[in-house]
Order: C-alpha cells, then sequence, then structure tokens
C-alpha cells in the first residue's frame, strides 16, 4: 500500500491507491482549509505534490504555474503511488483562531460586573440540583410507599415544580438508602422537559461531592466549551477547539455537501464534532481535576446545521427552498444516546432554533444580552457566514438571516482568510503614495487579509480615492500598485517579496464586489426589519455585535463602509461569545431555560426570501452596494 | 460430578456435590410445591430418595414412617453422589390450575354483555395509538420545522393532549419520511405518563399493520396474559401459566424469604417472572400469528410483591413492620429495561398499588367492576393468602388487606391443597351413618382438598354435629371416622384404599381452626370497614367475589360458615380475574388508565395493625372465630 508523507508536520499515513488526498489527509489529523466541502470550487485546500505520483480528477481553478509547481486540489486528487504532499501555509488551518476567542473569552471575564449588568441579574437555580431532604419516618399510620413518601417531601421543598420520573437504578437503591440515611438524603433532580424532571442519584446527606455542567456553543468553524460548577454558578474551565467537521467543508453549505454526497458523510460529520466535544471534555476535565462522571447534564448551543449534524440528523433540506429544518426544538437526549463523555444517562439539551438559519446560538445570544427583558430597542448582529439579526425589546422580537457570504470569514476573496497568524488586520494608504503599511496577526509575515483588515481596507480604498463609492479602481491613478489583469482589475497591497507566500497580495475589484456585496446583505437586513416593523435607524437604543469577528472591526470603518447603521458609537457593544454565555445561563438557571424557549417560540422570523419580501430586499441590496450606501441621507455622520 | 435423575418425568441432570434439590430441580425444570421459599418449615416440597446418597440438612417435620421410606425436604437436602429422586403426586404442581383459570377465563367471555355492562361501557381510545395526519406542505411563509409541523397537527387532532417527546431514531427518519410520502403520514403515538407521550413510529398513510398490546396479571401462582388487537380492542390470545417463582416458594412471603436468604434470589425471582412472561408472549404470537414487533406496549397488574418482584427492586420491606414497600406507583419503563420481549422501546405500564398488600392488583379490580363510577356501595373481595377488600362507591373507597393466611388455598391444611386433579371440591356427609361422599377435580383418585371443598366441608361438619360452632369435634359420636392421634383430633374424610396418596385423608381439629382464622379474618376485615365509615352489613348493595377462587366456593357454604356476610345472594357476583381485565381495560383506554391511577390515590388503606385499629380488629377477629359468628344476629338467614 502506498505510503503518504505530509509536510511540514511529518506525519506518515499509509492508505489504499486511490484513496482521496483530503479525506487521507483528514483521517491522519492534518488540517486542511475546505470551504466548499470537497467540491473542488473554492480552490482552499491546493497542496503541493513533492514526490510520487498522484491520479488529478480535476484542476479546479489553478492556474498553469501552479500545475507546473506540482499544485493540487487535495479534495479532487487521489494517491496512486507513495508520495510526498506539502502543504503551504495558505491551505493550513492553524490553531491561532481558537486562541483569539479564548483571548476573547479572557477579556470578557474581566468584564463581568458589565457582563452581569448586561444579561441582567439571575438567581443561580440549575437545571441539575441537588436538595438535601428529611423525610417523615414511615410508620403503620404513615405508610405511603418510600418513593411517594421521597415525592411527599421533594415537592414540599420546591414548589410546583413538574412531574418526576425515576429510573429504575434509582427505584432499586431507594429502600436501601433511605433506611441507610435514617431518612435523610441528598436528591439529585434533573430537568428533562419543561414537563417533568428525573431523580438522577441518591447520596448521603452529608456528601459534599460538587456537581458539573458543561455549557458548549458549537460554532461552524470553532467549538468552545466551558465547564461550569453548578452550585456556585463558576466556571472552572474554558476549552476551544476546531470543529473536526473542518476537514470536511469550511461553512455550513460545505458540510451539508459533504453529508449529502460523500458516502457515509452524514455519520463521518456527525463523529467529527462527538469527537471534538468529547477531546474538549477530557481536557476540561483534566484541567478542573474532576472526573467525566461529575459532569451530570449539558447544554449546547449552535446553528441548526451544527445541531443537525450533532445529532446525525440529515441536514439537506436545510438548503432547499423552502429550507425547512427537522427540528428547533429539540427533544432532550440522554448522553449516551450520542455517545457524549459525560456521566451515564445524563441530560443534554439543544437550545431551540427558529429556523434553517437562525439557529440556537442566536437566541442564547438573544437570552444572554437579555433583549427579551427589557424596553431598550436593541439591534443584535452576529456576522458569520450569514449574517444573522435581532431586532426587539421585551415586547416583540424579530430575526432574519442574510446571505452574507463568507466574504468577511475571507471567502471569495484572493487573499481573504480567517484571522489566524500571518492576516493582515490593520492598513494605513499614503493617500499621495499609495505605499501601504499594515499589521499582521502575531506580526508574522503577511499571508492574507481578515475580516477586520478587509473592513478597515475598504474604508481606506475609498477614503484614498483609490475606490470610489460604487467600489470600482480609478485606474488614472499613478501607482504600479494598481494594475489590470487578464480577467480583473486589482490593487497591491504587498508584493511577493515581502510577503509570506510566493505572490503579491492584493485586492481584486471582485473582492470588493463581494465585499460590497456581503455588507449590502446585512444592511439591508437591518433596513427590511425597520421596514417591517415601521421603524427608522435612530429608533435603534443599542447595538449588540456577537461572535469573534466582531471583536477586531474597527467600529468607524464599518459606519463608514455601510455596514452597520449611522448610530452614536455609544449605542454598539461588542458582546463577545453569546452563544456560549446564553447556554451557560441556561445551565444555571431553570428559569433562563424556560426563557430561551419563549424566546424562540415568540421570535418572528423575517424569511427574506419571501415572495412578500424579496423584491423590497432586493432593492435595500442594491440600494446598500455603495460605500456607504445609495442614499447618503441614510449616514449623515459619516457623509457629514 | 453427580447425575441426578428426577422422576416420575425421567429429567436427568448433572449438578456439583453439595448442590441444593429443591434449586436443582427448579432449573431442570420440575415444579415442585415449596410454600414456604425453602425455609424448611412448610413440607411441601417432600420427595423421595430412591437410589443414592443425599445429604439431609434437616428433616423437618418429616414423621419417622416417612424417614424410613426415604422421604426428605427437598429444600433442606443436598446431593451427594449419583441419585434417584421420585416427586410424589402431592408435592407436584400440577398444570391443572392454569387450565381452571383459562376455563373462567373462557366462561367469562360468553358473558361479555353482562361483563360490559358490570365494567360500564367505555369507549376504545389506546393508550398506544395511530393517527392519519395530512400535513401542510411547507413554503417560504409557512417555515415551521419538520417536527414542529407534526406537532402542530397532531394537535389539531388530539385536542389538549400531553406533551409529545419524539426519540431520534423517529427523528432521524422524519424529514425523509415526510418528504416521500407527500406529507401525508401515519404516527403512532403511545402514552408515558399523564405529562407526555412519545411518538413511537412513522408509517405511510395506507399501512394496514395491526397493533397490539398486551395485558398481563401477575399472579402469584399464575400469570396470566392477553394479547389484545388495540384498535380493535379485541383480545386475539389468551394464555396462563404458572409463575415460575413457585419453585422458590409459594406465597409472597416465602417468595421474600428467598430473595433475601438466598444468593442471588432476588434476580433468580426476577429471572423467573421475566421468563414466564415472555414464555406466554412466545405462545400468544404464534398463537395468533403475529411477530413480538407488532407488540407495541403493554399493562401489568399484580400484587405489590410481584411487582417489586416483576422489576428487580428487594421487596424485604413489603414484610417488616410498618410494611412499606418500595413503590406504589411504578414509573414507565422500556421493555428492554426489564428484557420483556415486545417490540424494542415500548413502553411497560404496572398499575398503580395503595400499599405493600393492596395492590395493583387490587386497583386494577376496582377499575374493572366499575366500582368508582356507581352510586351502589359495593364490597370487592379477592380470597388469596391475604383476603384484599374493598368497600366503596363513587365518592369513597377504602381498602384493607386482612392476613387471612393461606388455609384457602390449602396452606396449614394437613390435606389442603389448590384446586388441581385429585383435589376434592364437593362433600356429602351422612348425618347417621357419617359416611362420606366426595367429587375431585378430574374425578382422579383424591390426593387432598381445596379451598372450595374446606368451605363446604366446615358447613357440612357443623350441620352434621361433627363440629361444635367453635369447630371442636364431637367426639362422642358413634364412628370410627373420628379418632385422636398423639397430638391432634381428626375425621378421617378418605380411606387409604380409596385415596391416590398413601394414607387417610384427614380433617385435623388444628385444620378447623386455621379455616376458622383465616375465615374470621375476611369476615372481621369487612366487619372493621364498615365500622369505620359507620355502615351496617344491609347497607352493602352489591358484593363482588373475583380470583379464579370465587368462582369454586358454594355461596351458600359461604354464608353458612360466616366468610361471607348474610345477604340476599342476588348481591353477589363472581367477577373472575378483574386484575387481567383491569389491565385490559387500561390498555384500551385513556381515560380508564387515567382512572385506575385516580382509583389508587383516593383509595383509603386501612391499617388493621395500627394502634388505633388493632384492638378493634382483634375483637372482631375473636368472635368471627365461630360458626358463623359470636354474634348470631349478624347472620340471621343462616340461624334463621
Amino acid at each position: 500500500m502506498p505510503q503518504v508523507r505530509f509536510l511540514p508536520k511529518e506525519v506518515e499515513v499509509e492508505c489504499k491507491s486511490g484513496t482521496n488526498l483530503m479525506e487521507l489527509a483528514a483521517d491522519a489529523g492534518i488540517e486542511l482549509k475546505a470551504v466548499c466541502g470537497g467540491a473542488g470550487s473554492c480552490g482552499k485546500c491546493q497542496v503541493i505534490v513533492n514526490e510520487g505520483e498522484v491520479e488529478i480528477l480535476d484542476q479546479g481553478n489553478l492556474s498553469p504555474d501552479k500545475l507546473n509547481q506540482g499544485y493540487v486540489l487535495a479534495c479532487k486528487t487521489e494517491v496512486a503511488t507513495d508520495v510526498t504532499i506539502e502543504i503551504p501555509p495558505e491551505s493550513r488551518l492553524s490553531k491561532h483562531q481558537v486562541f483569539i476567542d479564548e483571548k476573547a473569552e479572557e477579556e470578557d471575564k474581566l468584564l463581568t460586573e458589565e457582563e452581569l449588568e448586561l444579561q441582567g441579574k439571575f438567581e443561580i437555580s440549575p437545571i441539575y440540583t441537588r436538595m438535601s431532604l428529611e423525610l417523615e419516618e414511615p410508620s403503620l399510620v404513615s405508610n405511603a410507599g418510600d418513593l411517594e413518601r421521597l415525592y411527599t417531601e421533594l415537592n414540599r421543598n420546591r414548589g410546583s415544580l413538574p412531574a418526576l420520573r425515576t429510573p429504575l437504578p434509582v427505584l432499586k437503591d431507594l429502600a436501601g438508602h433511605l433506611r441507610e440515611n435514617d431518612w435523610q438524603t441528598q436528591v439529585s433532580v434533573t430537568r428533562v422537559t419543561e414537563d417533568y424532571g428525573e431523580i438522577v442519584e441518591l447520596n448521603p446527606i452529608d456528601d459534599q461531592q460538587a456537581d458539573y455542567g458543561i455549557a458548549v456553543d458549537i460554532g461552524t468553524t470553532t467549538v468552545v466549551l466551558e465547564l461550569v460548577d453548578l452550585e456556585q454558578g463558576k466556571v472552572v474551565a474554558t476549552e476551544g477547539a476546531y470543529n473536526r467537521q473542518a476537514n470536511f467543508g469550511d461553512d455550513i453549505i460545505g458540510r451539508i455537501n459533504f453529508a449529502k454526497e460523500k458516502d457515509g458523510g452524514l455519520d463521518r460529520l456527525h463523529q467529527a464534532i462527538i469527537k471534538t466535544i468529547n477531546e474538549l471534555i477530557d481536557q476540561a476535565v483534566e484541567s478542573a481535576g474532576i472526573a467525566q462522571d461529575d459532569i451530570k447534564t449539558a447544554v449546547f448551543a449552535g446553528n441548526t446545521t451544527m445541531v443537525h449534524l450533532f445529532l446525525g440528523i440529515d441536514p439537506n433540506n436545510i438548503r432547499i427552498d423552502p429550507y425547512i429544518p427537522t427540528v428547533n426544538f429539540v427533544p432532550p437526549l440522554r448522553a449516551q444516546e450520542l455517545g457524549i463523555n459525560i456521566k451515564d444517562n445524563g441530560w443534554l439539551h439543544c437550545l431551540p432554533g427558529v429556523s434553517s438559519f437562525v439557529g440556537g446560538d442566536i437566541t442564547s445570544g438573544t437570552l444572554a444580552t437579555n433583549i427579551s427583558e427589557q424596553e431598550k430597542i436593541t439591534l443584535f448582529i452576529d456576522i458569520g457566514t450569514n449574517g444573522e439579526l435581532v431586532l426587539g425589546n421585551q415586547d416583540w422580537l424579530m430575526t432574519c438571516s442574510c446571505s452574507a457570504g463568507p466574504a468577511f470569514e475571507g471567502g471569495g476573496i484572493t487573499h481573504g482568510m480567517r484571522a489566524m497568524a500571518g492576516a493582515i488586520e490593520f492598513f494605513e494608504i499614503d493617500a499621495e503614495s499609495y505605499q501601504v503599511k499594515y499589521s499582521t496577526v502575531n506580526d508574522a509575515p503577511p499571508i492574507g487579509i481578515c475580516g477586520s483588515g478587509l473592513i478597515n481596507l475598504l474604508a481606506i480604498l475609498e477614503e484614498t480615492g483609490i475606490i470610489g463609492r460604487s467600489g470600482q479602481f480609478d485606474m488614472d491613478l499613478d501607482t504600479d500598485r494598481l494594475r489590470e489583469t487578464d480577467y480583473d482589475k486589482e490593487f497591491v497591497l504587498v508584493w511577493a517579496e515581502e510577503a509570506g507566500i510566493d505572490e503579491d497580495i492584493v485586492i481584486s475589484e471582485n473582492d470588493i464586489k463581494n465585499l460590497l456585496r456581503s455588507k449590502g446583505a446585512i444592511y439591508a437586513g437591518i433596513r427590511m426589519m425597520l421596514q417591517n416593523m415601521s421603524l427608522q435607524e435612530e429608533f435603534i437604543e443599542q447595538v449588540f455585535i456577537a461572535g469573534g469577528f466582531g471583536h477586531y472591526i474597527n467600529l468607524e470603518d464599518a459606519l463608514k463602509i455601510g455596514l452597520l447603521p449611522d448610530l452614536p458609537l455609544d449605542r454598539f457593544t461588542f458582546v463577545g461569545n453569546t452563544s456560549l454565555k446564553g447556554a451557560r445561563m441556561s445551565l444555571l438557571s431553570e428559569e433562563k431555560f424556560e426563557e430561551v424557549q419563549e424566546i424562540a417560540n415568540k421570535m418572528t422570523y423575517l424569511e427574506l426570501s419571501a415572495e412578500s419580501q424579496s423584491q423590497d430586499f432586493m432593492d435595500e441590496f442594491v440600494a446598500a452596494q455603495f460605500i456607504p450606501h445609495t442614499d447618503l441621507s441614510l449616514f449623515p455622520s459619516v457623509t457629514g
């Protein structure tokens, strides 16, 4: 069987002749970019064949130059003989982004007071809890059964909470436990649904063992887990990792494709996320010095596709008109049903979604920012591949998803990339010489431009007159950085000799169009929600910008290019990973757990592709593809 | 290893030296009487060692004669070498009793109209049901998830029934199923608790497959199962068998002892009942020509000890003052949790009990006889080892258990036995010559006296003056049938030469005392309930006598001896196996299922050994140990 050697990691694996190179890399733990999920269309999984023979099924969009240098698309190449494969820097998923998210988390932790203010204070009453009870000792005149006796005392303590179920193993221990402990007991009760709970454990009254839960944000790219001491309401460990599904597609459409097109694709994606989460559990458990069995329950928040894949449910209908998910309100599941390594029989809860493109991450974020408890009309923005928006207050909530595309994540942009080492975050361009200065993540040699860099760049290009309001280059400018290729115009940001890659880092007119489409889609989405509620921009009293991406964008740039509505800067707050925060809150408070269900129930989903909306949306979308907008009166402070 | 040969069945088994003979017999499928559960006290498990050596741990109450003939108590004997063991007829459990119960069942079926009258008519609305639904097809403006769409339509059809849960496997199939079937579906829904149900299956709308349920009466001696077509409300097969636990103890106290004293005793008892039920399922499934998977749910009724053993819960506290069971309201369990061979994931329901000695068989009987829906004050009597009584009507229900002892089942009576082949059911005694005529079950040579025979005998002995009202023999009578042994007085009913056993069949004065104690306990129980409700006998408007035993007693005899209250004969009805009937009704009607829960909730349990009752009970008990009673005014029709 052929031997395959991956560089620079020096990983060697054996495989059958005819094995797909991308899948082999994934199995070998090599993290390759794979935006399109192996469709051959994104061109991000380029690798270099240094030695040996491969079978190239499709050359994709590789230039003749690159093909000559041995570049192939891993997803469209099969192993033929022993080969050595080099993974160039631009095709690697580095660990950096996860670190950034963790940094963001740490920053959040410094903001605890503000955070509490933001979220509204809530009482710790976790969905898994212990109660110490002293039962009436039975007698000939008080002869209820042991279980009924326990229920009576529990109900006296709990108020009118839902009915309880007691599983057989607990029932088998009950009589002995109560008698050995003189009718004093510490009962662990867990929420299952709104309608019923379960008695999970019986312990002696002096048992001091802490119970833990996990809150997990299942992001398309990154999965972050918090290990929470349920009684104290304290986070005792935070762990983050790439979603192992990233090997099979970078965004949700890529994943859905992979699930549909590849043999066993759905199961591989399902296993990948389970493995990711279990690894995070291992790390958290080790870091906190507890046992897996001490984790009694879990709350997950993720977009609708992530939740479907987590459950092993085919997500295919999510991307087919009329975009119907199998489930928004996911029933609780036992840990062993999914193979999640917490205590056996522990219950797993997924926060509810609203539609195929507004998932539990958004309802969780709405909970975390306390929108539904405030009078203030609030706009919540989570920008990823889709921009998800929530508008509302305690009286009403509206949500929509605008297909912003992956431009702000680097997708569809010649040198776009995520915020990893070597990504340019910040530019300065001299208005006369057009000389470019920049700074990169980790000060590494530049290899591309991340989202915040792209927003900044767009603002500067317009400011310096390199592009006009419609995004077209002024080709009359006197600089060799502006040039025309066979099929596009481009501006050189970093010459190849300075770059961490073997070519000039550029921004093309097509890139700019993609960025304008993305920012236009988001702004048009905001306008559509306002229009449906007959509101003006100025009625928005606060704007929450969620997600790791949000942390790094320059607000003034975002207003300048017309991505965000032109409101006073003090109305904007970066709120971090609210998906995770909402999951944690739901773990720690039954009341909050109910509230997020109510949020999902009462949120009106505005389907922008529905007949009643689509023409207005197209009009808004077209008008928003200018810098900052066709209608300058919408941006008085910018155009001032 | 020693070989053990059991006669007359010619079963040969191998075992370790030192193996207990009774346990070996049980494992080899030899059904031995074992009233005391292997304590060595009942003397019913006598076997004859024909060849080979055994180790006798305890001779029990065996006479020197019997010991000389090779008799040993199987429960107190261990195998030493190769042996041949003969099981004499009186130690065998024959199949007869089960056939009798089946005969009773058949008789019941002829009484359908009366039965319906008795039970109150009810609508068939089974706890597992299918609904054909046509869902609204999704669109961009009707974009609920598949599951939420299904729930909406289900709720429209069901009215305001409890919340539903959908297990993961169904969820995984949902999207494909709905789309393949053009949004038409047949949904199977099962009740789990009052608070929630579950979606179990999705089928195409034209699926014609029938769903079945089983109703099971778990009797201490006999287990009877009905296979029921849920949609048509029709019993398609009835199967009965000995409870395989009988090998480990004849009555509940014997079983509880066995569970406590023997290694793995609880598990062996648990496995024995599971095996019994699974064998009945096999038979029913074969007889009806259906598959095990077609059985979707099950309802069980049994006394509290039987239910504990069915669940594998230690029943020990049931027999220890203050007699507290682990559970009266048993939570629903999955079939696979107990290893019951119906459809995987099918729910098992045990009807609720009231106390350690009033179990789900009695609440089921109360349901089946519709007591709680009628104005008429009704007395319900189930005579077994304990006599369980219910008194009440639609407004109130009281229940008690009187430790009647096993006399009417043949326990503690020299030649007492169950109603098997050779049991004397009926006597005639000539008032002058004291000659005895009798008839036996199956006209077999007489080997003992069953319960109905004992009641009849007691009445006749008093009528003919052989005993007085206090049960003592008139030793002055001129007959050689009356004789005195070393330790008792006795009357010979069948001389050895006529009998199917090698000795005279007799009734001793001690036997008569035991019978009077049993009937006295039941009558005193009835009196106590009346007294607690400040009622007189004549207020009882109807009396239901439940159980196989009831079918064969002569009512006039029962009144004559003062077992039953002296009411017009037309107020008495034999109602057969109401435990089974109530289970069947609960299977076929959600409303009845709820009703039996309410019955158990509202029944007041009168604990006769409680301080407030015990003195009065003792007075009543002592007064009732006369024929018919100390207070003759209570039996005007009998005493004329």
